[in-house]
C-alpha cells in the first residue's frame, strides 16, 4: 500500500514503472538546498526523503480526512484499500520518515529532527484550520479572511517545502541563519504555490490541471480569490454574497468525483451557479488579488535568496524553480 | 479531542479531573529507567511524556482499525468525534511525540530518536500483522502459531515498554549496554503482558477487567490460550478445532459493545459456544502454556534487570512493577 501510495505500484500490487509520483518538488528543494549551502546534492538526500514520506503520510490521511475519493488520477488510497489500512499507511510512512531523519550524523539529527517535528506541527495544525473552515460562514461574523486563509497555506504547504530547503541546507553545512532564511523561502514559496494552486482550481484548463472546471467552486473551498472578492465593497462583491450565501451543500460532483458526465446531465443548475460565482469573483477583483498575493510572495522567497551567501548555480536553480511555480498561471 | 484522548476532558471539553488516564505503566518505566541509571527521575519525564503521547496516539488510531467503540469506558474517540478528527488527532499526538524528543539535549537527542523510532516502526508493523491474522485460518495451512503470535505481541506492546524505560535510561545517562538490557527487559514484560492480558480477556472477572464475560472468544480474537490449545494432539484439541473451524463471524456483541443484556435475549446459543471454546481451551492446556509462557518471559525480564549495574533501590521498583504486571492473574 505504501508502494502505490509513492506511485511505483497499482491497486493489485504490480510495479508502475509509468506512474507519475508527484512533480518532485519537494525532493528538488531539498537536494538544491544542500547544494547552496556548498555541499554534494547527495547531502540533502535524507532529507528529500523524509520530506517526500511525510507528504505521502499528509495526501494520505488529508485525502481520507476529506472524503477525496481521486489522487493524481487514481483512486485515493483509503478508497482502493479501506479506510483502516490508510490510517496504518500513514502511520508507516509517517514512521520511516521519522525514523530517516533519526539516523542522519548525530551533528545534525537534532536539529533536523527539530525542522521536521515543527514542519509535522504545521501540517496537522493547518489541517486542523482548514476543516475548521468548512463549517465557518462566507461573511459576516465567524467569517474566514484571506489573512487567516494566508496563515492556514503556509502552514499546510510552506511547512514542508520551507523544511525540505531547510533541511537540505541543514545536512549539507549551512550555518542556521542560511537555514532559517531557506525555510523562510519555502514557506512564501507554499503560499504563493498555493494561491496558484486556486487560481487553477476555478480557472484552470481541466486539460491541464487534471481537476473538473470549477472544481473548487462546487466543493465549497473558501479559496483565497473568493475570499478576496467578498472583502470588496462593490456590486459584483454583493451579489458574490448573496449566492453564496443561499448556495446549499456541495453537489454531488463535488471532489472531482463524477467528471463531466453527471453534470451535463442533471448538473445544468449547478454549473449555472458555479459559473457566475467564477465570473462575481473575477468582476470583484478575487482572481487578480490571489495573483498579486502570489507575486507578492514570491517576492518575498526571492529576497530571502538573496539575504543570504548561497553557491550561485543552486541559488539561481531555486530560483527558476520558484518562476517556474508561479507561471503555471501564463 | 487530545484531551479527551488523554482522559482530561468529557466529549464536551469539560475537565474530567476524577477521569483514569490509564494505569501509568510507560511514564513509571521511564522514570525508573533514569533513576535507575542514578539520575533523578525527572530526567526521565521527556521520555515519559513522549512515550505516552505514542500510546494516546496509537490507541486513537488502532481502535479506529478495529471498530472498537469503547476505550476505558468511555465512547472510543472516532465514536464520539467521527472517524476523520480521530485519525487526525492521532496525526497530532504524533508530531508532538516527536517534538518532546527533538527537544532533548543534543547529546541524547539523536540516541533517543532512534529508540523512539525503532518503538514507532514496531507498533504500526505489529498492528499490521495483527489485522493480518485477523483473515488467516485457525488452523492448518496458512493459521498463526504461537511463536508468530509472540513476535507480534512484542511489537504491539513490548515496543513501546522497551521503548520508555531505555529513553529514560538513556536520558539519566546510561551506557549503552545498561539501556539494551533495559529496551530488552520491556520488550520481555510487554509480551508477559499481553499473555496475561489474553487469559483474563478469557476467564478474568468482568467486574475487575472492565471487559464483558469471554470478550476475546467472542470476538474471534487469535490469542495465545487458543493457539497454544489448538496446537496440542489431544481429544479437547481436536474438539476445539472443529467447533472453530465451523464458527461464523463475530458476534453482534463482539468488541465489548453490547454488555450483558443483548446476549441474554437473544445470544444464548452464542453463549454456550463460546463458554465451549473456554473449556475446550483449558482442557488443551491453552490457559496453562499461556501462564507458563508468561512466567518465562517475566523471568527473562527480571534476567536483564540483573544483567546490567543499576541503582538498586529502582531496580527494586522495576523488578516489584513486573510482579504487578504477572499478578493480575491470581
Amino acid at each position: 500500500m505504501a508502494a502505490y501510495a509513492v506511485g511505483w505500484r497499482d491497486v493489485g500490487g504490480t510495479p508502475a514503472p509509468g506512474a507519475s509520483p508527484g512533480k518532485g518538488v519537494r525532493q528538488t528543494l531539498a537536494v538544491l538546498g544542500a547544494e547552496a549551502a556548498g555541499a554534494p546534492g547527495k547531502a540533502g538526500v535524507p532529507g528529500a526523503v523524509a520530506v517526500e514520506l511525510v507528504h505521502a503520510f499528509s495526501l494520505l490521511h488529508d485525502d481520507l480526512m476529506d472524503g477525496d475519493e481521486t489522487r493524481r488520477g487514481r483512486p485515493a488510497l483509503w478508497a482502493a484499500y479501506g479506510t483502516g489500512p490508510a490510517v496504518l499507511t500513514g502511520d508507516a510512512l509517517f514512521a520511516l520518515a521519522v525514523r530517516t531523519v533519526a539516523l542522519t550524523p548525530d551533528g545534525v539529527a537534532p536539529a533536523a529532527m527539530r525542522r521536521l517535528s515543527v514542519a509535522l506541527s504545521g501540517l496537522v495544525h493547518g489541517q486542523a484550520r482548514d476543516l475548521a473552515a468548512e463549517d465557518r460562514p462566507w461573511h459576516g461574523a465567524g467569517a474566514v479572511d484571506t489573512g487567516e486563509y494566508a496563515v492556514t497555506a503556509e502552514l499546510k504547504t510552506g511547512s514542508l517545502l520551507g523544511c525540505a530547503v531547510a533541511t537540505g541546507a541543514l545536512l549539507g553545512g549551512a550555518d542556521d541563519d542560511t537555514v532559517d532564511a531557506l525555510d523562510a523561502m519555502g514557506r512564501h514559496a507554499g503560499v504563493a504555490f498555493q494561491l496558484v494552486d486556486d487560481v487553477l482550481g476555478i480557472w484552470g484548463d481541466p486539460a491541464e490541471t487534471g481537476k473538473p472546471v470549477h472544481g473548487d467552486l462546487r466543493r465549497r473551498k473558501k479559496s483565497y480569490p473568493v475570499l478576496a472578492a467578498l472583502a470588496g465593497g462593490g456590486r459584483a462583491a454583493r451579489e458574490l454574497r448573496g449566492l453564496l450565501a443561499e448556495s446549499g451543500p456541495p453537489s454531488s460532483g463535488a471532489n472531482g468525483r463524477n467528471g463531466g458526465a453527471a453534470r451535463s446531465r442533471d448538473g445544468g443548475e449547478e454549473d449555472r451557479r458555479v459559473a457566475r460565482v467564477a465570473a462575481l469573483t473575477e468582476a470583484a477583483g478575487g482572481r487578480a488579488a490571489a495573483l498579486a498575493e502570489a507575486a507578492r510572495r514570491l517576492g518575498a522567497a526571492r529576497a530571502c535568496l538573496r539575504a543570504v551567501p548561497l553557491a550561485p548555480g543552486p541559488a539561481h536553480a531555486l530560483d527558476r524553480l520558484l518562476t517556474r511555480l508561479y507561471g503555471r498561471t501564463c
